[in-house]
């Protein structure tokens, strides 16, 4: 069948007025494609939260499972700061993760020419920039146990959290950096802290053997997290693929994000692994959050939510020209000039997430 | 007495040709102080690893905690890449950090005005950048246990690794960081993984307590880990104190120290706690790593070590006037144009490390 079922949980802070915007440009793929798409819409995160008293309920995870795709907008904020640990909104993503072994997080970092100006950094060092984090996005710190705090019998506490890592976890996330660098620049740079972390040993040991096993021909280098880091700063363009934990994903995929000036834009893919019905279990969302503080006000920037849906479109359906469309129409729209308030420079023309979202539609 | 007991380990790599430098200045100020120094020179890592089988010695160890303080160059390289986990040469400065009780490891980011252009960053964003990271370094990941890698029945292997803080390791750091807020912008900024870990949960807790109980007059906010290296690439100023774990510390330091474009000018000081003899064991030693590509080759910077000397003077000896002058020194040949080549830029006058210490010394 070409119906395609799309479950969207736009979550909390921005996320419901960034997703109103996609969703009008997927019923424009709706109508411009073979494709249909039938969505359902549910609550995730602090909104789920207020409605049903937990971040993710287990209605959301089976109507998630059931989906082709997920598209997913933020979570969180200080609404929710002071709620127990064991039910805070960031489960709501963290959960999904887990529940349906999206295990590879995919977080390209991208300058987009007409925003080059935006980041802090100079224009001759991100010029063209186009690397990937291939982020490992169900194990870790994030899911090791034993964790906790206890407190000790003369009242001191302890805070506890365990990074694991499996052979079989790590084969399978460097697979998908592997597989992934040779349709780029077929280099990967695995990062861990190999010096210090026997996790991070166990890590480089195996993504070594895969590569030599199965992937001799792709080019490895492996690199420290704390090198990683200075190096994004010094010359980014050094890097085709960075493949990494979880823990050292989510910082090093950041910093990467605002080097490019271009948060707002960024979007990102979370994989799994290829059911028996052929589907490949999958999640689209922006890498940027909630930005609580702005939300409801049509400042934010839809761009990377339309953005993440084009990434649907091309990693889930296979749609690749009505993906390259609307790249392609946003990259019009900012060589327009049009900027939302967080990309806003000096003679350009802002314009709210409503305006944003209507120009996209307009050039499509 | 006025004797000061100096334990020199220069280590590997780069380390004894900037040491070398560093202790030409060090006998300039035994000559112009009150003070005086006995040195004491130890091999310490992949150096102690080929003299004595290990990177750390007993004696080493015991010399280290009998001294007044202990200059650091670097360790580790190629060299012992293969060696066995347990042995590896970053145990050399792992292992003094804990025998020593060095739990305050004191990083600053400051940028140097005639090298501004260095940076890969605009040079708006940097100007007059001068952030303090403490990072603590005698718990977390670094040192928890259990720890290691195992075979399970199945072929799998597991790598395990264990983040672990308790209430008084937090309460000391986070009392560094708050003192060294009241001497300078008065702000310490706790950065954590709070929505993941629980360790992060409770060390964002103790923070709070001990902020609220002892430094209520100074400002204090709270980042997550991942924001933070965000916003340190975005806008480093906002920054005063950063006050973090061992690992994050390990990243964000280095990342701040990248921004800085100064990266082989910054030296960092390592404090433990006050003896019952009045001493507050401390191991001065540079940010930069150990650089054995360009090891031998006079291509060094000696700057990060010999202003690590003059933190140990400052630190450890209260000799603030002579600090300051080497301080100065060291801007000043910087703006006499003259560079080593990691700093090398068009239209200066490139000097190798013998000569950047001789110019350091004729203006002392
Ligand atoms: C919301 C939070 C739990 C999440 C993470 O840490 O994975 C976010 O920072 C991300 O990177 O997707
Ligand atoms: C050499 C290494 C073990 C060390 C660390 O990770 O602490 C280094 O990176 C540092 O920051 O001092």
């Amino acid at each position: 069948t070409k119906e395609k079922k799309i479950l969207v949980l736009p979550g909390d802070g921005i996320g419901p007025e960034i997703m109103e915007q996609a969703v009008k440009v997927l019923e424009w793929v709706d109508k411009n494609s073979t494709l249909s798409f039938k969505l359902e819409y549910e609550v995730v995160g602090g909104a789920s939260i207020d409605q049903n008293g937990i971040p993710l309920t287990q209605e959301v995870i089976e109507k998630a499972k059931k989906a082709d795709a997920v598209l997913f907008g933020a979570v969180g904020g200080p609404k929710w700061n002071n709620i127990d640990f064991n039910n805070r909104p960031e489960l709501g993503i963290i959960g999904l993760r887990k529940e349906l072994g999206l295990f590879a997080n995919l977080r390209s970092a991208i300058v987009f020419d007409s925003l080059i100006e935006a980041s802090s950094v100079k224009p001759e060092i991100i010029k063209g920039l186009d690397l990937m984090i291939v982020r490992e996005s169900t194990g870790g710190v994030y899911f090791g146990s034993p964790r906790g705090i206890e407190t000790l019998p003369d009242g001191t506490r302890k805070g506890i959290n365990t990074e694991v890592y499996t052979s079989k976890e790590i084969e399978r996330i460097a697979r998908v950096a592997f597989e992934l660098a040779r349709q780029r620049q077929n280099h990967v740079c695995s990062v861990d802290k190999c010096n210090v972390m026997e996790s991070g040993l166990l890590w480089k040991e195996v993504v070594t053997e895969i590569h030599q096993k199965e992937y001799p021909d792709v080019n490895l280098s492996h690199m420290l997290a704390d090198n990683c880091a200075m190096q994004l700063v010094r010359q980014p363009s050094q890097f085709d693929v960075i493949l990494t934990s979880n823990l050292f994903g989510d910082i090093l995929s950041d910093l990467a994000a605002m080097l490019t000036g271009s948060l707002g834009m960024l979007p990102s893919a979370t994989l799994g692994e290829k059911q028996s019905n052929g589907v490949i279990p999958a999640l689209y969302e922006p890498i940027h959050g909630s930005a609580p503080d702005i939300a409801g006000q049509g400042k934010a920037n839809p761009l990377a939510q339309i953005l993440s849906l084009a990434m649907m479109l091309k990693y889930s359906f296979n749609e690749q020209q009505n993906s390259r469309k609307i790249v392609n129409a946003c990259k019009f729209v900012l060589n327009q000039n049009y900027r939302t308030p967080d990309i806003m420079s000096m003679g350009k023309k802002e314009v709210n997430t409503q305006e944003m979202g209507k120009l996209i539609l307009d050039h499509l």
